[in-house]
């Protein structure tokens, strides 16, 4: 394969400084179009590739981040992992996406191939992992992030702050004169059990009503189980007015249960879903939702790695404010 | 950490066979649920992990097979994830997926790192990749599947047949007196040109009709390029009435912008998709579409993955029948 092709040998064949091409493949500064075309241009001529070997084997790990979630198929963490990588790119960082399937037993297997391949860091939205699951990580010095409504102990945190944003979703509904409120919840044994309805629990009261136990039901954060936990509620004596969700996914298939049994959407049950996921302003009613902002969260990721990687030793948990988008199902 | 826990172990633990938790682990064979759950305990309770390390030693290989894909962001290629990994699940393998953002140089870097990493395969979907950019990875001898309309060489390859599709699609249109069809395509330097849009310029002459060249507009597969790509043709001075896209998210922005111009869609302009993603039954009015099977795509993907693990050298290409999706929209 010849000779190896050098960031200079790029920089010469464009006409510009070794600088340049650095800025222009790392994205760490911005670079006039004409000048970044002739780069892209050299890079494709010579089939010059950034020397990742070599950095590897200077500092003994893989330009690999594991973005580890437990459903590839949320467009939420789509998002979150295009801000990901936005913000590890310009230290010469590959994003790779793991799905556990929201399985404990998939959690743990990709921790440990993190850890084994010598991944430059993780950011994990854990789903049913247990915060002692993390140590051989943090003790392995991988640098790690965890997206978790409930605290993980020492290590890197990015965690919703919802309080506001359910107080107006609550607002919204219980204003409309709605007080029979239901939640389709996550499954019982799913990381730190549910804060979000312990949240929406306690804020009920100020609102004058209750979450009754009769109106929880519970399942996967999947469109499926979104569909049966709606039927689940809607044939209980006294079914609810409003429901809920723990995420966009559930609300979606509440509302494919709607149509199938004749239940108008707000009319009947007003319906509040959870994230913001890309789908939730493209189904029919538009769906009003908790936006968790998926690429804010993607985007402090890439910062606490950064910092990390950069040698702070302290751990750090940042709050992100969620916010209530208000459309047509509530 | 104290002593490597065995499946041994796990086993005793478990009162079954070494056979049955390697069953229950890779998912190879049917396990009773009481077994499983059995199993699943003591594995926890042990915090037992497959020894993936022992493996690599052994083959020199990691566990994790590479999918590279343009737009982590589309569905499509979230399903074809979730079909891959249960096909390589059985292998003890592991599914990272990565995002090319369509740009060639993330193509090849990724190539590369899955390269140096020892990868123990690669499944890509080429967006603006050369098929000479394969070469190094076949070299290297890690196992690669590409999925493209065209032909990428001595590789394996998985590729649509959507002739019967496409002219179901036609015949739906013109059946209905629409004779100016547009194409939203891809953009031009898209890896073998637009194979999508010679078909489909081909067969529309067995309808009587045609693909004028001022009715095909490119861009990105994004619904941004989508909408920007229908109010350019809508400007036309003989506006289309029938327009299909080279993806469902270039379908879905056209919506969007219909909507902003006041455009009835199927009434004034019909719409047809590519791919059947997710949200193409999601918006409203639902998306008529030429599906392509991610599921089936990610099914064989793993197979051919398999075989080739499994000693085969003969390359093999694979056809998969793309199927027309009347709904709403056309």
């Amino acid at each position: 394969m010849g000779e190896r092709v050098t960031m200079a040998d790029v920089a010469r064949a464009a006409g510009v400084s070794s600088a340049t091409v650095s800025y222009v493949l790392s994205g760490k500064r911005a670079v006039a179009p004409a000048t970044r075309t002739a780069v892209e241009a050299a890079v494709d001529r010579l089939g010059f590739t950034v020397n990742t070997t070599a950095r590897s084997l200077r500092t003994g790990r893989s330009s690999l981040v594991a973005l580890i979630v437990p459903d590839l198929a949320n467009p939420f963490f789509a998002q979150l992992a295009a801000a990901l990588e936005e913000g590890v790119r310009g230290l010469g960082l590959h994003v790779v996406v793991c799905n556990t399937r929201a399985r404990r037993e998939e959690e743990r297997a990709l921790l440990a191939e993190a850890v084994q391949q010598h991944f430059a860091g993780v950011v994990i939205t854990p789903f049913r992992l247990l915060p002692s699951d993390l140590r051989p990580v943090v003790e392995a010095g991988v640098p790690v992030v965890v997206s978790a409504d409930v605290p993980f102990g020492p290590v890197d945190q990015i965690s919703p702050d919802a309080r506001v944003a359910t107080r107006q979703a609550l607002q919204c509904v219980t204003s409309g004169g709605r007080r029979r409120i239901a939640v389709i919840a996550g499954p019982r044994d799913a990381t730190g059990g549910d804060p979000r309805l312990e949240l929406l629990r306690a804020l009920a009261l100020q609102f004058g009503t209750s979450v009754p136990r009769e109106l929880v039901v519970r399942g996967e954060h999947t469109r499926e189980a979104g569909a049966a936990g709606f039927g689940e509620l809607l044939g209980r004596r006294h079914p609810p007015d409003a429901v809920f969700c723990a995420n966009d996914a559930i609300a979606v298939g509440a509302m494919d249960k709607a149509r199938e049994l004749g239940i108008e959407i707000p009319e009947e049950v007003a319906l509040i879903g959870h994230d913001d996921a890309s789908f939730a302003s493209l189904v029919r009613p538009q769906l009003s939702t908790i936006r968790y902002p998926a690429a804010e969260v993607g985007r402090l990721a890439a910062q606490l790695l950064r910092e990390r990687l950069d040698g702070r030793e302290v751990f750090r948990t940042v709050k992100v404010k969620a916010e209530f988008i208000r459309r047509a199902s509530a």
